[in-house]
């Protein structure tokens, strides 16, 4: 089965979650939104009166299936790709690490937007200042701590052990997108988290996503996405 | 199995949601931290090394399991106790329902606290004056334009149809607390919204919901919640 998903074309936005798990999988997919095209079926989808119309992308179209919500289609993805154990228990924990992934999302987000995702970044910027410097000082070490802790107790591998979930993919992207929007706090913050420092290696080395991550399926960050590098929120 | 659920003892908060829908379907649960060293209980858990320890309340133990994630508890709690369709397809479809209610929490939550949790709201009065107008003139519309045209695609009884599900819970606890929070913007908002007061409407009524809403199970709305009411924010 050919997948269908849709996304902003010019991000990579929450969108990236997504792609990281179908590359690794090495699942056939159309980006469809990036195509010609592609952003009037992407905005026709969502304007549905039947079936299951998507509050905002990224989804996934799989088969006669049409899933919205990050986490949910990586649920849905995770047990078809070997990318999340196939007992409840497991399914539920990774489940579970991917949606406090999508809270720190998130608070990433609100710090260039704290007044709203409807108001421009430079129509906030005082606000935008005290919110990344609040987050840095609470919410990062609470956050990557947590993972880091996690990490450690399983043998410092992946996060839930030896072998690689969804949830591994998207710290990946974690720590990629706070280097980027954030180089000076996270140079100085690093040294506390080797552990995902280490899975970021360990994740950036598999073959599938070495040769996404080189490809030009890999949109760069940018200043339209979630991870955005404004010098005056680097600290 | 009588559950145990874990929560911040003073406010209906992300909890709210677990105990409407374990309290609709008539389930056995304690409310640990409620309870006499229930707290201390709680924070223990939160500090394991081992396990899945959750990242933050609100947690369910259910025989062995511990599952942390409001979307992720009611994920599995829908399938056991028919508040959810058993099928795939629909099962999905409720939970992709649930994280956009998340989604709609976490932003009426940053109205007040648009700078960051860690913050207290006298800290942040200007900017959680202009968060909470952006949300009334763009987010409220959107996110309860968006539920209402379900429940009218679906004939208006509940959102996928004549059986309530999880979801359905959750959205009669956004028109409380919207009510409770905005009494004036809320006001005259409704009238947009006819479906999801009459889904309220609907949900207050069921004979399990009626009465846990007159115990003292249920928790009154304070300015401690995720809906807090300041008349500064009120329009």
């Amino acid at each position: 089965m050919r997948y269908e998903l849709y996304y902003w074309p010019g991000i990579q936005g929450r969108g990236e979650y997504i792609r990281l798990a179908l590359e690794d999988a090495g699942a056939d997919y159309a980006d469809v939104a990036r195509s010609e095209r592609g952003m009037a079926a992407m905005m026709k989808m969502m304007e549905a009166r039947t079936g299951t119309p998507p509050f905002a992308p990224p989804f996934l179209k799989a088969g006669k299936l049409v899933i919205g919500q990050t986490a949910n289609i990586l649920l849905y993805l995770g047990s078809r790709h070997g990318l999340a154990p196939k007992p409840e228990a497991g399914r539920l924990w990774v489940h579970q690490l991917q949606l406090t992934v999508a809270d720190l999302v998130l608070e990433i987000h609100d710090t260039h937007h704290p007044l709203g995702p409807s108001l421009y970044y430079e129509d906030q910027r005082g606000p935008a200042k005290k919110r990344s410097d609040e987050f840095w000082k609470e919410r990062v070490p609470k956050y990557l701590g947590y993972f880091e802790r996690l990490l450690r107790a399983d043998g410092g591998h992946y996060l839930t052990g030896r072998r690689l979930t969804y949830a591994d993919l998207s710290l990946f992207q974690i720590v990629e997108g706070l280097r980027y929007a954030y180089p000076r706090r996270m140079k100085a913050f690093e040294r506390n988290i080797p552990g995902l420092v280490g899975l970021r290696d360990r994740v950036a080395a598999r073959p599938n996503i070495k040769a996404y991550l080189a490809s030009d399926r890999r949109i760069a960050f940018n200043e339209d996405g979630i991870f955005r590098r404004y010098k005056a929120l680097d600290g």
